[in-house]
């Protein structure tokens, strides 16, 4: 028989009669011939209520302890789970993420799964349970409770489903797939089928709603994953290896699959630091201490031997990131800093586009026509990200979505 | 360095203040040179809010899906707990029930505790910790959670301050000790100084707030358990050994020590039985089956060689009693039966009544000055129980308090 994952959301599980919508739709998984294990979010706004409890209790909660505090959302929801397919008279069980056999690092707030033991599911289903796992959570070596981050059921699902070698990972959520471009920003956006991992990895980290680690995962252990509304039957996008070596078929195909955005981008600029080699190291090793990731980085050597040094970091970061700066440029010699927090990504994704030069000049071009103008420039294999003012996101997102005909269906 | 355990009830931890409260409690108590384990209830209405949301889901909750939900409530406040201690600078850390080692049988919903392994909350009280555990809750064998039921918190805090050795346990709700009578049935009832495990113990089952497993774990293994008001610093009530013992010193101290009452009580009568050997059996083997409590018996052999069969149960038991006893009924050509859910308990309690005859006759005469009908009696050997209708239990109350003098201070 084979196994499939399911993983819901928390807005897919926000009350009563969404759970028993859920249910219905893992029964009828099941009644296919197919062993289901089930990961759940926590219920609705679950996690910000219990976040604002805590912050009513500490100003700066122990991460240990919140870690736990945010572990009992998951908790309800996969109880309530069981407690809905019991009711429709199937058998089900729920399990922790400790129970589940999910180990992890001991990063309290953003752990990562360091393995499945998936011993206890296992039983279970052979013992003809639908498996209820929390989402989002694991345990140290310790048996200490640790969370995954934002997105971190996405992990879990993919990881089990890896470590079962299910034959999908299903994941439902309140969108039906991935769109060629956020449909907010551009009306006309278009769902895709299938997208390849890496394309979805681009997409992502920029913007689409999926945990990028789950990703990562799914590439690894080649499990295929379906993104789907628990709210619709319609088919969703499924994320498959099949769809990035489609990619380079033949020069008919498309080769821009998406535009993903982010608002979410802060910049910082330390001017004139003489140009010396070990600049980069001063700089970005204590922002690293100091916990602030660090995204795109430029560095503009001027002709009279000093250098701008340009990065951006998540807005949330920019106060703790700007005080790093200040110590490192009176260290440095700098001129001072300057910095932005109104900024935004916008990327073309695609596999195939680094075989075929032209894309970047046509994406500069189509902003140019918008008379959008750029303020950084970053690409990687598969993808050209453009940072441009966010009151200009939409209009950039529309005008590439246009010039790469992202509307027209997969050929 | 002595161990105190201290357990916070629910009503003690109801928002953040409340709880910043506690936490200096704590403090306190750590700055008097000891070690301490705090057992926490689930905040204010959490318990109520959860099983709300199982019934929302499901007529009949699994039971073992139903344990892992209202667990969460624990968690949630022992996080919190550790949050604020931190917050207030000193070492904390939660356990939830698993973690501190309470292991229990695997009757969900009323699991009792088989055993604790302390060696987590030692490790920790080791490294400075003040240690936060989740009440009411704790592991089989296979790891799966389950709870203690109603007043489960007690019990989990009496069998931690027994498995530690601890000095004593204080457990701190929002009344400040054990009265001599419920004050809100008897407005001059007094806070007593002291009380024999026994004596509370029966106080314990007929309505006092403190859960009888929780007592007997502190009589068997001698743990001193203090209950006093969390909102306050009045001294409050030290359930010990040496208060029975006291009790049978001379012929001058009040040998009542508390009246008790219980409006929790249904009756059921199977009227005319055919008296034969085995009747009883075959009554209640069938409601034991059934998961009904049974609480007083009485068994009336009248002449004409038939028997009526009364017995009393909790309300909420009154309708499953009332099925089985139809069929039983049926088999045993009973005449019928008649069954009253309108009824109380009031009961005189205190060791050294044995010794001295009396305190019935007293009681009777008390109950009968005023005019209120006794409808059963049953007797332990420190405790002295008349059924009466519900609305005359305030009159019984004020009645017996009277009679035996409780508003007299200890001598």
């Amino acid at each position: 028989m084979a196994v499939i994952v399911q993983k819901y959301g928390g807005s897919s599980l926000a009350d009563a009669d969404k759970i028993r919508n859920v249910a219905n739709r893992v029964i009828r998984t099941q009644d296919s011939g197919n062993q289901v294990v089930v990961v759940v979010s926590a219920m609705g706004d679950t996690t910000d209520e219990l976040l604002g409890l805590a912050h009513n209790i500490s100003e700066k909660p122990d991460a240990r302890e919140m870690d736990v505090l945010l572990s009992t959302g998951e908790l309800v929801s996969c109880t309530l789970m069981a407690m809905a397919l019991r009711g429709m008279g199937r058998k089900a069980i729920s399990l922790s993420g400790a129970q589940a056999g999910i180990r992890t690092d001991t990063s309290y707030g953003r752990a990562k799964i360091a393995g499945i033991d998936p011993r206890r599911i296992l039983a279970e289903l052979e013992r003809g349970n639908v498996v209820i796992v929390a989402g989002f959570q694991g345990v140290t070596e310790d048996m200490d409770v640790t969370t995954l981050g934002r997105g971190g059921s996405d992990t879990t699902a993919v990881a089990i489903a890896a470590g079962l070698g299910a034959e999908r990972c299903e994941v439902y959520t309140d969108v039906d797939g991935i769109y060629t471009a956020d449909p907010r920003l551009v009306p006309h956006a278009r769902k895709l089928e299938e997208v390849g991992f890496e394309e979805m990895l681009e997409l992502a980290s920029y913007g689409a709603k999926m945990n990028p680690r789950s990703i990562e995962i799914g590439m690894y252990y080649d499990v295929p994953i379906l993104v789907a509304s628990s709210f619709t039957d319609r088919p969703g996008t499924l994320i498959h290896r099949g769809a990035d070596m489609n990619a380079n078929v033949g020069e008919i195909r498309n080769r821009v699959r998406g535009i993903a955005t982010d608002t979410n981008v802060a910049k910082i600029t330390m001017l004139g630091v003489k140009d010396r080699p070990g600049i980069a190291a001063s700089l970005f090793e204590p922002l690293a201490e100091a916990d602030v990731s660090v995204d795109v980085i430029v560095q503009n050597a001027g002709e009279d031997g000093t250098t701008d040094m340009t990065f951006t970091v998540e807005r949330a970061d920019l106060d703790r990131a700007l005080e790093v700066v200040e110590t490192v440029a009176k260290e440095l010699g700098s001129r001072g800093m300057v910095s932005a927090g109104n900024l935004a990504k916008v990327s073309i994704v695609g596999t195939g586009m680094q075989d075929s030069p032209g894309y970047a000049a046509r994406m500069f071009r189509a902003l140019a026509d918008k008379s959008i103008n750029i303020d950084m420039i970053t690409t990687s294999e598969i993808r050209i990200t453009c940072l441009v003012d966010e009151d200009r996101v939409a209009d950039a997102s529309r005008a590439l979505h246009d010039a790469f005909q992202l509307e027209q269906p997969d050929s």
